[in-house]
């Protein structure tokens, strides 16, 4: 999977599949949270069935410091893969791909995947200048790697804050907006939108909005038009969202997804925008013909 | 595991430990959420490390009809449990504890743990009479459950519909209240304080309310105050909550914990009353003499 995400050729065919097989309307770059990671040297591997692992913790002030800063050098090949992809995709969009501090930091202080992220928030509120350190750093590699692939052409980026749902408003405003603010306000003068996603950021969608995205990822558990109220609730401009259908849904029969594609499309009228899109990953098992039958659908759709 | 949940000398003893080893003010009965499932006859069983693992899932219209029915007489090791609970606690009430419809089925439909429930909701929505016909017996599991515990001297019961919060309010509406209505609304007779819990539940917390609660669990995403207003927002009177300490937070410095504790207190004197408690379960690895601390600085402050 990592060595996938290294070599330009196989990036560009997997980034591709989905836009070939299904018409989707942009590509999003075959990618993992933890590229930028592994090329600045983090000794991580990606486990199958289990995820991202690293061969030791990342916990102690000697630890951060010991994080190596990542060169542009070391993400050439993905660079080379967004460049092989803006060729072939023509006037399909290509979407940017990166991590945002917080769940890279969970990574990386958890050691791998996590339920409940105790070290990660243990670390956050009983040092706070070493979270922000490591956040800050973290912060620092999410824009270099956004940086190569905007220079190599991406033409929107998408910052995962997958795991942000963990956490209070409260907690994500003073441990992680700095630092999501900083990758997001770092590549505006590539005047590319941006889209902000994370799972279960029901309570957090307005001060994800306020780190600088432009869209905002909506899982399933609210609908769009009650996401588009509270990111107008403080005032104003109406924002643009993205999902918000459940991917679980997939496995139904095909009238259910049908009425919930239906009923997504029609509450998404309420933002300035929608890009429609499941409202988390494809799962594994989903049937490929059903999600060229959404996309055919939603298609169809009035815009 | 299971073994010990039909134990009554075992059960009692597990119980009572958290009560003398840190004064907390009422005891919750030691069990899982899936000893009903096992006392019936459901071939399932607890795999450290992963969870309650079913032999077969239960996904077709057959499975749901083979599915047995709990025979008091099956309970009658908890109910001997209860009894000697409630002997030895004294003053001390002792809650009773049982598994929400949903959060049941979704063990017996994904057949373990699942991250993303995606059988549970590809039958709630496909077939949405069979779903219907498995919650229902499942309540009435739980419903015979509970009877016993409170026949047997529980002074207050707990329904824990853990994973509820994968759900949107308009599922959780349609296909959950009114099962996780018919067992709370099945134990009014008893006259005894209704909790009702569950994990990251914030969209959910006025209809979990509405299912027959006297009592909401907030995890710690949202604070008390907040949930309140939730809870409220459509009128009715005020309500007692209980939460929302972070456990996640037990590994934080002590001034860390000290901080959240009376932000949590104080933030809970918005509700009409406020049983201090953490948002989900105690960690594995959490230090047993930090949880005494917070049980005494609870017991410190202005009530």
């Amino acid at each position: 999977m990592l060595k996938a995400c290294f070599d330009p050729e196989m990036l560009a065919e997997i980034t591709l599949q989905p836009v070939r097989r299904h018409g989707v309307d942009a590509a999003i770059l075959f990618s993992d949270i933890v590229v930028p990671l592994a090329a600045a040297g983090v000794d991580i591997d990606i486990v199958p069935g289990t995820g991202p692992v690293l061969a030791k913790p990342v916990r102690s002030a000697a630890d951060v410091a010991a994080l190596p800063v990542l060169d542009p050098a070391q993400v050439a090949a993905v660079a080379e893969g967004v460049g092989l992809l803006v060729e072939r995709l023509g006037e399909t969009p290509l979407i940017g791909f990166a991590g945002a501090p917080f769940t890279l930091a969970s990574y990386l202080i958890e050691g791998g995947p996590s339920r409940n992220y105790e070290h990660t928030k243990a670390l956050m509120r009983s040092d706070p200048g070493l979270w922000h350190r490591l956040a800050s750093r973290l912060a620092d590699m999410a824009l270099t790697f956004l940086r190569a692939q905007l220079d190599a052409g991406a033409d929107a980026i998408q910052l995962f804050d997958s795991w942000a749902g963990t956490l209070s408003e409260r907690d994500y405003r003073e441990f992680v907006l700095p630092h999501s603010a900083k990758v997001l306000g770092g590549i505006v003068e590539y005047g590319v939108p941006r889209i902000h996603f994370g799972v279960g950021t029901g309570e957090l969608l307005a001060v994800m909005r306020e780190a600088g995205a432009d869209v905002v990822g909506v899982d399933w558990r609210i609908p769009l038009d009650e996401a588009v109220r509270r990111l107008t609730a403080a005032g104003g401009t109406a924002p643009a969202v993205q999902g918000n259908l459940d991917p679980a849904l997939l496995g139904a029969s095909w009238p259910v997804i049908e009425a919930e594609v239906r009923r997504v499309a029609a509450e998404g009228r309420a933002a300035a925008g929608h890009i429609f899109n499941l409202g988390h990953g494809v799962p594994p098992g989903a049937d490929p013909e059903v999600l060229t039958r959404v996309v055919e659908l939603v298609h169809s759709l009035e815009p």
